[in-house]
């Protein structure tokens, strides 16, 4: 299959840390493969939030320059090394931890993946749904089960349930048999229900405080705010005896208040994690939970549009002035295409 | 042997929550003995911070009143039920968790203790150290391993190596495999250094922040302050990726900032816990980590006085204004001895 892989290909990159303008795109050679990689031609990537952070440099991580942008990709197996068995020319695949951590990225023709990092792509599960919701359901899976430790019977608390991670978050409790309460828009609450939350409170609400005591007066084992936006004092104070916080949004965002005799009175914890730190075998795990989410439930995530690769800094400009409710899909033609 | 136990006894005991001279010495019934209970005749008492919360209502606990107040007990059987098999009469035991959550308490002659919360006494061990060390060295214990997870090889920051709880948790992290750095005064450095510590720093140094750093260039996997006068964010600051901060103290103290988005992009964690929620597996876990830190290394309990149980109010009242540096122990005479 080697003779069909060409020496250089279309890429979106940067040269240095910067802002949105800094994308390129141009040339750049196939990247080389090794023995345990996969070559995949890709197919589509979805741009995250933390793409532009890596790009910024507000996330710090290692990067090699030239350096291809962009972490989730769906695609096609264009090239298989002899130490990753399992994979062959033409299997559809996707990957979510591409570009950090030294790795190039996604927003290419072709892209280098670890065997361990590639997962095989049920057939019957759309390449964009599965690309866009490679981040945020692997994200929502990390924070419930491997940090939250969420079990079947406990009461987790969900905030911005509408959302993609919080839609993703309802779903995978609801299906893991816990009782889900979720916030949204009084106009989501239906969506939300119908992913499987018990309750479903108006984030607006002036009580929504009170509410969610009473609609969990033991209080929640695990509590999830993907919007980053509720008070620290007031989610410790709903914990549960026992309860973890999961904490995954608000890089940047100033210190806030922590009633420390609150927490460890009721042997409650604060769990923070990023996905960008998660091992190769916590992601294989939750890759598996995003693929049966999307083979097993209503969820589906929200696309906001679609833009082809060569328009990757426009699509970093629109995430980066909030324009953009959903995850953008960059798609990319074979060939010279752009 | 139930002839040999009469039916009243001393005890210190309060009718209702509130201050230290609430405390009443007088009679009371000797308590009745369930199947799976150990009657114990009481030789020593430790007094704890927490049991003048518990006392006060500071700690919400459930109390039976009259409510014998006392945590940590060392005596002998006095009778053991049919379903409390390994103890028998005249064997030395202690206990620390009596006094709360409907439990009496131990401040009296003798004390109905569950048999799962009553472990032997070694003969080679001081029952003065035994009961003195029984709350700190459990905390120690259970901060370390259960809640800090702490593992051989990992590095851990101590703040307050010098106190009961502290120089517990030192002497148990060093014996555990791990790279201890503890906080002390200057003069108490060369005994916190006998206990294991790597390093010693001053607490009262205006660089304590950049000196635990330089001590510890790739963070603390576990961070325990057992003063809860430093700053949570210098105290995330200094975490290691995937740390743990346990936090056991600072109940009644302000809110205090976290930075959220230091803690999750490592991700660490905050783990709160107290000891009055700890399980019975988890207390007995705990007890033979007590046994073996003062059968096995250096450290002793710091015992800042002996009283005799009829002043136990004027215990409470010492320990209240702060004049106590280690722990008074209350001392039970047998008879109708005060």
């Amino acid at each position: 299959m080697t003779g069909r892989v060409p020496e250089a290909m279309r890429a979106a990159y940067i040269d240095c840390v910067g802002p949105a303008d800094g994308i390129l795109y141009g040339e750049l050679p196939v990247p080389p493969v090794g023995p345990t990689d996969v070559l995949v031609r890709v197919d589509a990537v979805a741009v995250n939030p933390v793409d532009t952070f890596v790009r910024s440099g507000a996330y710090a991580t290692p990067l090699p320059f030239p350096f291809v942008v962009g972490r989730d990709l769906v695609g096609a197996v264009a090239m298989a090394g002899p130490g990753a068995p399992g994979f062959s020319p033409g299997q559809r695949v996707w990957c979510n931890s591409l570009g950090h951590a030294g790795r190039q990225g996604a927003c290419a023709q072709y892209a280098t993946v670890a065997a361990e990092r590639l997962y095989a792509a049920p057939p019957d599960i759309a390449g964009e749904h599965l690309v866009a919701a490679a981040h945020p359901a692997a994200s929502a899976w990390l924070a419930l089960f491997r940090h939250g430790r969420l079990r079947p019977g406990e009461t987790v608390y969900i905030g911005g349930g509408a959302g993609n991670v919080g839609g993703a978050a309802v779903a995978l409790a609801a299906r893991a048999g816990a009782r889900v309460v979720a916030t949204a828009r009084a106009e989501d609450a239906p969506w939300v229900r119908g992913l499987g939350a018990a309750e479903v409170l108006d984030h607006r609400s002036p009580d929504l405080v009170g509410q969610a005591r009473r609609a969990a007066p033991d209080g929640y084992d695990v509590h999830l705010d993907t919007s980053g936006r509720g008070a620290l004092a007031d989610a410790v104070d709903l914990l549960a005896h026992g309860g973890r916080l999961v904490a995954m949004v608000g890089l940047g965002r100033a210190a806030t208040e922590l009633p420390v005799g609150r927490l460890y009175t009721r042997d409650a914890s604060i769990v923070g994690f990023a996905i960008s730190n998660a091992t190769t075998a916590d992601l294989a795990a939750a890759a598996e939970g995003v693929v049966r989410l999307l083979g097993q439930t209503p969820w589906r995530p929200r696309v906001a549009g679609r833009l082809p690769l060569s328009m990757t800094a426009e699509a970093h400009r629109r995430l980066e002035a909030g324009e953009v409710r959903g995850r953008l899909v960059l798609t990319v033609a074979a060939g010279n295409g752009r």
